[in-house]
């Protein structure tokens, strides 16, 4: 058996008990059978990474008392038995510190998102993935939605023509009621600047809208104008924002993002109206692609359809009508790591504008964004280039 | 019979061959059968007042030459001949002055939005209403709607808590062919800052944008940063722009407005985001209502059902489930018209708190709008009070 | 002016206090301006009579006390004065015997569906209708929709190719709670035999389903097998029916109605699958008809566009996206009544199948099909030939 | 660590190149990652298993040429290493043996439905799992979906009241086109009676709609009278079938299904109206469960939201508004598996009406009902005691 054609190892960097994405990544990696799931430091209390250990099933000599010694050990171990890569899933203050570890010592990384709390590390994080050479993965999982990756293959061909204007919403109530004071984790360390950093729902919501935005047009903000809110009592962080953004392509938009929508879910939501055409992608009801040409019927493209572009058709796994959904669209950003992985066992790397992920750059260009929005909110909605 | 217990008399500026808003103004008056239309002057050009006043069954005597002399002819007509009322559904430049012309002729006034295009001619309108004490609508007619009546119940009942958030989109995409070039009247006058006005899309979709939210939530908007633009060549006015609002309540918000958003109809959207619960009403499907309430099932109210509250039950003809549509609104504007004449026929002429459509000084309030989001828009986006 | 270039003079019977569909009427009738409403009989109650006519501005002395008397001295007035054509509003029982009385006394004549409550007198009307050439006209207003003549365009021309499978369902909750013991009028009288006829949903809703497949398809039904259903106390005449049918030219399929399918408004859907494509139109939502080509893209038509047959054009007034519903493709049928009518007037009839609305012959079918699924319902779902 | 607190681990027959319903077992059986798969027989080619058991890293001795030989040498290998159950994804036609050979080794069973071809497979089936005590599962995948098991919650607690009516549709258009004759593999088995059985469309989508049925209300189907159709020409089998049916408990319905009704992807619908409320499910849009309750406002209950039953909360894996789909559902048909088996290898094994899958007493419902229906559709829509 060739080198590359084996299942990979994964570790994991939180995700313990009372985590959410860390389970989320786990079931992402799991749905294709072509990762292993072998080691962890699910938790900072090495209790908690014990029992989740022991739930999932492994070996306790591989529950690590700190990410440290994960880094450590799991590089001593033999080649055929340490992990291949490591998904980093813990709140965002930590991500660079932990990135930082295991590129270092040499294991190729999955970040969850933001990638950073600020711009230097970010940078830093650029500077190491280059210095490397190892995959960095950043999981902007709406990108993995097979709609979304025909709706990209719709502009960047030029056949939609040039565009003119953007809505992105991203919606959802989570903050709407203080849960943080019953002591919800997860509310909770999203209100504390210590662990989301500078920015609160822009952080969350507004880096998911500016990837997506990006990943489908392929054109980047220029310049912004900024308004966040706060409006329950105690809290530092923006629970809500709205956006003017201007596009390098001469295109005009908004970008609204909110955690008190009181009733909405998350409702992530993008329409791009181009000079031929328009496209209006739903998160919440991702098989469906509805596409606007001027003067034509109003058309519902259906995922899995024989009509829609390679790059859809890899993204999907079942029939049309037969739904899929956040977690087969999170698989899929995994299905892209596996492959950039193996193309590095294999000894034939691929180069990082080869990824079908997003990368160390976009997680740089997201940590910008948020950072130019929040000093334009500071500076009372002026313009601010990006 | 009573004086006041009888059909009205309606006359008509405007609304001549190759119009829209005017056809519209006439079926909405005719469907509930209180209305005689007997008059008019529809165009500048003669002729065509005379084809349309034949196609339309009115009598020869009554279709005048220009607007001074109807109103100057109406009068002196006897009293059980001569006209109620007029609709004015010019382009927006000649609004003042015709109303001002029937005004003072003491003849009740209805007129299509936006008021005017300047806010002195607004206040001069404002003026005239006052000292004349008749009757002024400006006939926003996504107002009539059953289901907004009920949304605007819900927010001013208090039931829906303290408004945080609110997103008021209007997409077209009218413009986003140059049908101007081709002569297509309507592109035509609306291209036309001699026509239409200072602002293109705002005085068009941002002013029913504005009045839509200020009649559900009662809420004035306190400040405004506005980003204008204009894509197509050898335009003047912005046919699309992106606002972002402050309430006086507290509330924050954007309003969105395009007529080059490719695809799109008549896409009025308004979402409103308060502490106990959320309401969405689209215009395209106007027979609905979602409501939100935090923590509770979503839930759809649906027009003419027992459970609305009785300004929605007043505002509807047929039972759920028989859709009812945008003449349907627009002739309920003119209900409120009829009733209010009556009021003066009956010598208790109602006060204009009383009404149950946009007075005069809606008018005015929409007219400041566009031209403090046009200030902004020319000054960088810079915040500017309402 | 040509004698037939004017408004018509319409006369009603039926429509007092209490009555639905004759205010239905009235509104779609004066909708577009070409029809003055001028005489009537509202009730078997003068009170109610004399009550309605003064509400509705009509004459004291073209109140009638019955119909008879009304048919008689309608036609003795002077030309210019007396009506053109009545309307029938009345519960199906007595639909017969008043459109006969106008028939034969000269007078066109509009009448509600279901046409009669017999075979027998249907081919009586038929048989009236021929003898006379006068206009007859049955309101299955649903056949005024645009987007139901763009429909019926598509498979008359044989784009859709030939029919495999059609699904109409016609759902409401009008008699899921029994409504008739608390005297309510509109459920009195479905309830009442003496009053609905053989058949209780059959008539109303039954014959709408089997008449919009009959008009979009052109297609009759050749068998059918039927299960009747009463589900609550006291009740004699059927709420509920299941029908299996097989069309002429060799599709199958199936109609299902029901006034007992607790939280369905008015809920008419029509599916009809051939076997190029396949189309959907809901009258829930009508200015929209889902449109799918085997293969390719699904499309959504959205009424007023460009790209829309003729016959679909000539039945909407209002732009795309500014929607239109029940009263608007109710006032279609009297548009095409007008036409009919005038082309009388000036002396070069219509020949019956060159009418857009249903005719004599239609009414027929429906309550042959009524008929038939009774007869099969009561013999255990025989299949029936129609 | 206890004998059942463990991965357990799972065999295969069928699912080999060219399949579908193996891939998704494959899926749904590793998402949760309680399930190792070890071994399998994916063809009767044996080339293909080998082929197919390199792609999935299973060990080559333990991909086998024929399912007999795999049942009699997994029985054989130490208890720590052999497989605990099978999954059978093969053509409906020998289900029936594979699963018998299993169940006969001592090995779990979990079988893709329809369970066997005739009423006498399937009571040999019952009689060998009542004989065993093995766990043996169905997956009628769709009773997996969190609303599905909120909706059975509904119905049976009797909130909905007695019910009165109910509607099952369940729409493709896999086999409006010969694809057959083009040799693709999912067509080709469906055609032929030999591995398809006594039906077509019936056992792919009739027996999915009468568990559906049954799931939620809990009612059994007491008569049924169906109407079969075949149009493309060679085929032997039904591509559509119309079924009217009474239930035990007095309401009445309709099933309809359908492969050829063109441009539908996988339209399983479900309305169910009792007295005092209502229910639609759509598999299309799965995770939203609309309800009306008779004269309130309509809800839209959804997925992982606070207010469900604890059926539907254990049905979910992640946050409202994170859409899941037809894998999910799936996943939790083997979360219920597994549940099972560890009940067993724990020393108690649950009953089978304790079970949250479908049994093989539901899989002979299933085969009954399919039996029932050819019999009506050949004696010309007889009505038939189920």
């Amino acid at each position: 058996m060739e080198s590359w054609n084996r299942k990979l190892r994964m570790g994991m960097v939180g995700g313990g008990q009372g985590a959410f994405i860390g389970g989320v990544h786990r079931m992402a990696a799991a749905l294709d059978q072509q990762i292993d799931f072998v080691a962890g430091c699910f938790s900072r209390d090495f209790e908690n990474t014990e029992i989740t250990g022991k739930e999932l099933y492994i070996d306790p000599n591989r529950c690590y008392r700190t990410y440290q010694e994960m880094a450590e050990k799991e590089v001593q171990l033999p080649e055929n038995e340490r992990i291949d890569f490591v998904s980093v899933v813990t709140p965002n203050a930590s991500h660079h510190a932990i990135c930082k570890a295991f590129l270092e010592a040499g294991i190729h990384v999955v970040c969850d998102k933001p990638m950073t709390c600020t711009v230097e590390e970010a940078e830093d994080l650029v500077r190491l993935v280059e210095e490397t050479g190892l995959v960095f993965a950043l999981t902007h999982n709406y990108t993995g939605h097979p709609m979304v990756r025909h709706a990209r293959k719709l502009f960047r061909s030029g056949e939609m023509g040039e565009i003119r204007k953007v809505i992105v919403q991203y919606l959802q109530d989570f903050l709407a009621y203080p849960h943080e004071k019953e002591g919800q984790k997860q509310a909770l360390w999203r209100v504390d600047p210590q662990q989301s950093g500078l920015v609160g729902t822009m952080g969350d919501c507004g880096t998911h809208a500016e990837n997506l935005l990006q990943y489908i047009t392929g054109e980047d903000i220029s310049e912004l104008c900024a308004d966040f809110s706060t409006f329950l009592p105690d809290r530092e962080l923006e629970e809500d924002a709205n956006v003017l953004i201007r596009l390098k392509g001469g295109g005009k938009g908004l970008i609204t993002v909110s955690q008190i929508a009181t009733g909405e879910e998350n409702n992530l939501r993008i329409k791009i109206y181009a000079s031929k055409g328009a496209i209006i992608w739903e998160q919440e009801n991702p098989n469906y692609l509805p596409l606007y040409r001027y003067g034509k019927p109003r058309e519902i493209l259906t995922r899995a359809s024989g009509y829609l572009s390679e790059d859809a058709a890899h993204a999907t796994r079942i029939p049309t009508g037969h739904p899929e959904g956040y977690l087969e669209a999170f698989a899929n950003i995994y299905v892209g790591i596996v492959k950039a992985i193996r193309s590095h066992l294999g000894g034939n790397p691929m180069k990082i504008d080869e990824y079908d992920f997003s990368t160390v750059y976009d997680g740089l260009r997201g940590v910008q964004f948020v950072t130019r929005a929040a000093e334009s909110a500071k500076k009372g909605s002026a313009w601010i280039k990006v």
